[in-house]
């Protein structure tokens, strides 16, 4: 990082914003039938420059979570971003705050709103992309940003820095590939439970027409629907388009293996959050139990520790960090790392609002800096909701462009604020 | 239950009072050097009774925690207690408010403090303490209790439908042998970690010359500090006197087991949270590395999934229910079904405002009616704060009595949730 000191903290605002999607059915899935995308966002000022972020939501709740954001203005007003390893820690392990995890639910996704916005505050300040800088800090500075707590029995500060110096020889090549085409996304937009069939085999067939080589389909509320959907999909996009399925922790450890079993005859890629994310044993018997088939998940997975496990349990095949979930920027360093000593590929979820904006930075780093590589990794993509951002990411034949305006493309349009306020802007106000 | 219809809840009021015990260092543990000790208190009323209930934090974040409270209002007015598996299943399996756990963290402890108030409300109405309250439940009504999802690679209804058949003949032998002799309890009082040795000698005799068996120390921030201690303890205690340790999550998983085993001489009877409540895999190792020595957690346990993986595991040997940090009374009844499953001793986590109130209500019901032992399951006891309850814990020659009373003995006295309310009562006012 820069040896200049950046501007303190004066001013910090949060806005319950909430988009009222469940009227469309976007989004909806077997757990997760009419969900409202919203957002618990958070502004942070600091001299001349703002620093965004959020915590996703899907509806009830968000006045909660944007409650808990504001719980953490005492932490932020006056600082500044020149130590976010510090500052990340000291909110982490306040030791009164840690009791409402420790590093779970509310209160962790209010840490990684705001650590995020402080990200997004730095790399303004600084004029570069997120996924730029981080892509330029040092090995050293990069582990400085990492909690190791919990995690040394299988990763260390020494295993980290030599995955970190292994990349950064070639740092430059990959930074101006990506530059060049991109990364790899795939498309959830056909797939969601609440659409007809037709509207299935239509969305299929343009997502493969747009260039993506892998689609996602929700499963999990009903076997026979499902069968006949993977079918058309199959159909749709033929032999040589990757289909994911995702149950959204609809099922038991047995009723996962036999529900796969039962769609095993399409092919699916991988099967995504087969039963509840706190299940680590549960998702390493799913593993087992559906092999040569193979397990994703990740995004309802509250944090590192949780992580750590599913790798050392071979529980998962592809790694599904969330931006907003676990606590922002740098734990999400820390889980790239456990990735990258275990072999698994990061994959990450996105969607939401503003997700697949955040995501795309932490992919590049991992591609740039960490695991080197793009082989099997993907970012989702879903393309609602991106108008409302400043910065939206650029879809490009089935590839995410590496964006270069400065900051983590976590920025709202003013407008959009002030429109889906909850509940006072006019677009709930006049419900 | 009874065939009467209850009375609906017609007012929901919430309360956050904290009580200043960072002045006393009462309650100081190697993560946690200055708590508040405090409540995000719920009262729910309907017709002529009341259910309290509460969510227990040390101090910071309780505002946000009686936020998340009130976003529950809509879910309970209007309802009665007729059917408290339904209501529970539904406010936990909310498809929006799940996304902000699931199950976990700052929106689950809500649902807990709300579903003990429920229970509370519904023992009042019967005029009968819960503990008994519960006892007499059939094992089917017991059973429609329970939310099973997640849980059935361990424990199927039916399962759990055996092993409540099984003590069902004895209920009431046992229920008078717990009236007549209490349920045992052990002191966590003597030695918080910032206590001074004579202090913590003192305590031990006092504890010793109060009839319990069984003590407890906080370790974990200083080896040397904790030799010492655990040498004062003992020579204080003699060598019949049960002497439990607690690291409060302070540890990795390498360091738990040699910082153990360096304590193996003072013989120790269980070691509390070694690392990271997350950590399944890890207090699965620490299990494997201390043993004989044995591993006790769960009052930062986040739920029954969690639960049910550290008993397939083998990575307890006493499980430490909290009454107000899973959901609830609802949930602690699986919880206490997988323990009885597993053959593991139930030792409930208590102290704090109110726990003891609460668990004993949870261990006399596993007693009585579902594991029917009290061999080796004793109760944490800490002499705190219980002034401030209406139908505050009486122990007796290190026992708990069987409570009479009707409710869950979670009712505050008026004055002290006035007194102590945050930040606008007199005791914080004037600070």
């Amino acid at each position: 990082m820069t040896t200049l000191t950046s501007a303190p903290i004066t001013a910090i605002e949060t806005h319950d914003i909430r988009f009222p999607t469940s009227l469309e059915l976007d989004g909806s899935d077997a757990m997760n039938p009419d969900p409202d995308y919203s957002a618990a966002y958070v502004v942070l000022r600091a001299g001349e420059h703002e620093g965004h972020g959020f915590a996703f939501t899907i509806g009830r709740g968000n006045d909660v979570q944007t409650a808990a954001i504001r719980a953490l203005e005492p932490y932020v007003l006056g600082r500044t971003t020149d130590d976010l390893g510090a500052l990340y820690r000291e909110m982490t392990h306040d030791s009164q705050l840690r009791w409402l995890g420790p590093e779970k639910g509310v209160m962790h996704m209010a840490i990684s709103a705001v650590v995020n916005a402080l990200w997004d505050l730095r790399a303004k300040q600084e004029g570069k992309p997120l996924w730029l800088l981080l892509s330029e800090l040092s090995p050293e500075e990069i582990v400085s940003l990492v909690d190791f707590r919990y995690l040394t029995d299988a990763l260390t500060p020494d295993e980290a820095l030599a995955i970190l110096r292994a990349a950064e020889p070639s740092r430059s090549e990959r930074a101006a590939l990506l530059r060049e085409r991109g990364y790899p996304a795939y498309s959830t937009s056909p797939g969601w439970l609440g659409y007809g069939d037709d509207k299935l085999r239509r969305l299929c067939k343009e997502a493969c027409q747009d260039g993506f080589t892998q689609i996602k389909l929700k499963v999990g509320a009903d076997l026979d629907d499902d069968v006949r959907r993977m079918r058309i999909a199959r159909e749709a996009c033929g032999d040589d388009v990757r289909i994911a399925i995702d149950a959204n922790q609809r099922w038991d450890v047995d009723t996962a293996i036999s529900w796969v079993r039962a769609l095993a005859e399409f092919d699916p890629w991988w099967v995504e959050e087969p039963t509840s994310p706190d299940d680590v044993l549960g998702h390493a018997a799913i593993a087992r139990g559906i092999a040569p088939l193979r397990v994703a998940t990740g995004e309802h997975v509250q944090n590192r520790v949780v992580f750590k496990q599913l790798l050392q349990a071979d529980a998962l095949s592809y790694l599904q960090l969330d931006a907003a979930r676990v606590g922002g920027v740098n734990e999400n360093i820390a889980i790239l790392l456990l990735a990258a000593k275990f072999g698994v590929p990061v994959c990450p979820h996105a969607g939401g609002v503003g997700l697949c904006e955040l995501v795309q930075h932490l992919a590049m780093f991992d591609y740039v800096a960490v695991s080197g590589s793009m082989e099997d990794r993907v970012i989702e993509y879903v393309d609602h909701l991106h108008e409302h951002f400043v910065d939206p990411v650029v879809i490009d034949r089935g590839a995410y462009r590496a964006p270069l305006a400065p900051g983590f493309s976590s920025t709202m349009r003013p407008e959009s604020i002030r429109e889906y306020s909850y509940p006072d802007g006019p677009v709930w106000a006049s419900s």
